[in-house]
């Protein structure tokens, strides 16, 4: 065996050796070659996560400009908050339950608290004469543990922002902070290992590629349940069946959230190929790129054409919305090789959404940024279209649908109703009425601002 | 020939197969080999294209925040809109036009509908078990279509992202999209063909690395001509030649707007190198960025000094209009290896933003946001520097960026007269008093702030 | 030798034919297959450089959020300006003198003008037909120069823009900006010589991977000697020792700020790493990026904690401020292989801020955005871990810290001193209570909202 003396010299010698070996040996051996594909890999997940990461300022910008002035600061906070938390408990709980020693078929990974680094990694780096067999040891998982770790972290957190704009304008903060711990170390892993862990519904076939269900209508559910438990904000409704409008205090923030959320979508489902050492992998990442874009520009323009024909205006907020709800509607599927079927997936993500927005608020249901329309109904819409026009099935993806928001449904409802009948959840109606920012934060978003006291 | 029974391993395998094979062949092939360089070169175009698509981000808040409140919805309407439109017509029609079959010299590719993966890349993603042949004759091609496709398309958006600034404030919204779709569809395509597709301008020996005449001054010719069109907006110019300054609303998002655009020009000039697959792309890119940095950086302070000099204040929207005419002047030639041309070519860029404002605003030219001066003033001296420092001649310059602006201000001209002469392109004068907000979109865009009716 | 006819072949073919070679030579060769491993490191500077990049636009919401509108378009204006004199100055002098020919243990590099590409870049680029020793004279170095040049001068820009936040508010803008010039072309590439240009802190063990004290802690230093020199805000301190809070007037944009620095914190510290050619680079890469998510997340959680014990509220600014103490933290050793201490280190740095930004005001040192607090104290606390957790001792690290200190110190203060005896450093009072934007600008940043005149 090969011992080096030098590190970093061994390092970059060893494709070479390895070759030379390879060949002297008589026989093609790829494994250890496998060098440049796991740097490859590696570096996707690590700016694909980083993409992913914005995400999360892309939410608290959309959020922070669809609602009120006096409850911008504390959604801001929540929004951060729940980034920070759901980082911290996947460290600690989720990444584990999730993907370690999920039994094949199975409904869980394993209950260990902290993931860390992978011996084989921390023996390479702890190295100071690597041997061909610790880089091997490394390379042949193909990534590092520890940028897959980054990326499905960022996906955690995705989940978790969904909720905080449909609950947002009266829910308090630690509460809700209490849901996200729960989400992020329980609810999100335990069903993301049915299928990304390998678990029943992989076995089954569901295919989900980056998460219109696993992530997306999850956290919808969440929002859902979440709505329904907190009860609408005051005013919303009127006593006769009316439904009244609360603007938004900031539409170019708003705006501005949309086209991060879209941009780091890029790195949401282009990175959910999971690889880029292969030209097969490069190709198949690029057109998911592709498609995600053109799914997300249909869902504008059909967003724009039916508020125009509904409304005889174009609606700012539903196109915004149109967006996102493409995005997620292709979320499942990006890998289609006809971009004209991501068209149509996209368009009718941003329809819906238009549909959906004045159907929940006739329900009674309060969601103040549209995230259920968006992320649940252009999640399961997205999910179903695999079925369609994909590689699944639509009796499987149906199943999953329905296992995953059953569950979704059951825990998240639990939580919540626990938290209502220990600590409460919802801010009293002073609060409220002057706005959750004095109450929670002790500041004002726009100290300066404002036309005065604006009760809603 | 070799026949791999598992396609993740056959492609991991190919490297050192290949260069096995190589070597028993007695000759060198690099062909194959240059599967590395097929995955390096298609995620630059991801890389670079997420960067450029980001830009869109960046011209909506800058616009949203050099407009006044009242128009500030509508800007963000139309900025998510055009990014839309353009990337479904740069895939319906342009892309096609653009660099399918453009005859060598010639002046346009092909009219046909939908641009798709390319056979020999589907042929991959679809085999199961990927001959040698089959990753080669993907790999050949340098890198995947789909991410060139990605990379062009944002190019697209950015033209049609500068005219919304210059005619906003009293634009309709739909002759607005519609002018987009030609644009994205034909006006840019067409004279792109010219030069990136390898027609008559190329053939010529016309230069421009990034995009300064292709992409910057058409969206600056079509911004001017339909400035002219348009009409200025009301009040804008008084009856003595007096020019009433119209302050924009939201400052930061002004100066966000410019650090996104600046972010994403690394994109733009970067990516425009077009490969990473050797050490002399990863130099020259490194050089480009370089230059890139350098050009804004001279365009800022070039700016600040000249206002301070004239006016006895530095005015932060030449400033900021000055990072971008410097990123505008060094786009056409990032590549000089010379940084302190770059310093001056930037600098030089901020100058004539600070005398070009003023002097469109004698002509009674009203740009909103100062993207004639900027796109097309300091587009046109980038291209010539081009001639003057670079590796073009002067001559061959001004032919191209002659030929490039007659045929934008012809093609541009039609649209925005048939516009106008058929649905038309203004809104009517009570919208544009109280805001184009209220009559396009249906809202407002910071309905809790405003210090009352501000009738400009 | 073997010479080219084609370079764009010669380079595709070159792994292949070096590995040959080196196989036919019957020794293993590694210095020429360095290639790819060059265009990843190189690639990886420019990415995680974007990213460092984005932070100016980070500083400049940040800020933006945190002072009154009054002065918002100054420190907008301040923020572009000080990125782009930081990029200038450092290609001017600060390059050469951080890096080029730094003595063994030495205290500074050349003063030589002009950073340019290096010799062997030129010829390569230069060449129609590279031979493989013009190849390998590049890839040698192990990543182009200007790649390092645009990563390193990303940091440069990050410490001046640590100083704007502090001095906003009361600061001339023209003053600033020549403490800038100084800063970047001559303070921080001095002592960043002595540990990363290779001169006597490195020699001694001193150890600071990614900047807690080269960049941070220097920031911070700058902008206390400013604070102290220039005075406080009026009105800040009451008579009898009563402090006045002066909110920030825009908290989305600080929260944004806040979200942008994390994100371009992934290329601060990941980029660290200064490789990616080799699974080691990746891996390590991918650690660093894992701590310093968890310890940004560590920051807010802790930070959000104590002011709900001490305040009984959530305050957002101190939950913002948290999350940078936390990142701030880590960077001085984001390689440590235990995440659980990473999760400690930045909750100390999240704790630290709550403790600080009042200690501060009771000193009477008027810091507006808490940039003290975040980027001296906690960047002094990280540099310290390194010492306590890390590879480095706590001796060492205290002497660097010292050394670096004092300098910082030293340097500054002769320079605000200096510019307050000769052009003044300090708007007068009346501008200051009508605010800088007026003054300087000649503009406000947000015109049209406001509840009127705010005299703070």
């Amino acid at each position: 065996m090969l011992v080096f003396t030098n590190l970093k010299r061994a390092l970059l010698a060893l494709p070479v050796t390895v070759l030379a070996l390879g060949f002297m040996s008589g026989e093609v051996r790829a494994e250890v070659s496998g060098e440049t594909a796991y740097v490859l890999n590696t570096f996707s997940f690590l700016v694909h996560g980083f993409l992913v990461m914005f995400m999360a300022a892309g939410f608290a910008m959309l959020e922070s400009g669809l609602v009120r002035s006096k409850n911008t600061a504390t959604i801001c906070l929540k929004n951060i908050a729940l980034y920070s938390i759901a980082g911290i408990m996947f460290y600690l709980v989720g990444y584990n339950l999730m993907y370690v020693n999920v039994p094949e078929g199975g409904f869980m990974g394993a209950f260990e608290l902290f993931y860390n680094p992978g011996e084989a990694e921390l023996a390479l780096l702890a190295a100071e004469e690597a041997t061909v067999e610790q880089v091997k040891a490394v390379t042949d998982a193909g990534y590092s543990v520890a940028s897959d770790w980054f990326f499905q972290m960022v996906f955690v957190a995705t989940a978790a922002s969904i909720v905080s704009g449909t609950v947002a304008e009266r829910i308090k903060v630690w509460p809700f902070l209490i849901f996200v711990v729960v989400l992020s170390a329980i609810i999100y892993p335990i069903q993301a290992s049915w299928v990304w862990g390998g678990g029943w519904l992989d076995a089954m076939g569901f295919s989900d590629f980056a998460g219109s269900t696993l992530v997306h209508s999850v956290g919808g559910w969440c929002a859902l349940t979440g709505a329904i438990i907190l009860g609408a904000r005051t005013g919303k409704y009127g006593p006769d069946g009316r439904v009244n409008p609360i603007p938004g205090a900031n539409m170019p923030l708003a705006t501005l959230g949309t086209f991060i959320l879209w941009f780091g979508w890029f790195g949401f489902n282009g990175g959910s190929q999971l690889a880029l050492g292969s030209a097969a992998d490069a190709t198949m990442m690029s057109i998911v790129y592709v498609n995600t874009n053109i799914a997300a520009a249909g869902g504008v323009v059909a967003a724009m054409v039916l508020t125009q024909i509904l409304y005889k205006k174009v609606d700012l907020s539903m196109a915004l919305n149109g967006a996102l709800a493409g995005l997620v509607a292709i979320t499942a599927g990006p890998d289609l090789t006809n971009h004209f079927t991501s068209l149509i997936i996209g368009a009718v993500g941003g329809l819906l959404v238009v549909i959906f927005v004045p159907f929940l608020d006739k329900l009674k249901i309060d969601d103040v940024v549209g995230a259920i329309s968006v992320h649940l109904v252009a999640g399961v819409w997205g999910t179903l279209c695999v079925g369609i026009f994909g590689s699944g099935t639509v009796v499987t993806q149906v199943i999953g649908i329905a296992a995953i928001g059953a569950f979704a449904i059951v825990a998240s409802s639990i939580v919540w109703l626990i938290l209502k009948a220990t600590v409460g959840i919802r801010i009293n109606e002073e609060d409220e009425a002057n706005g959750s920012d004095m109450a929670e934060c002790g500041m004002e978003a726009y100290p300066e601002f404002g036309r005065g006291s604006q009760t809603f």
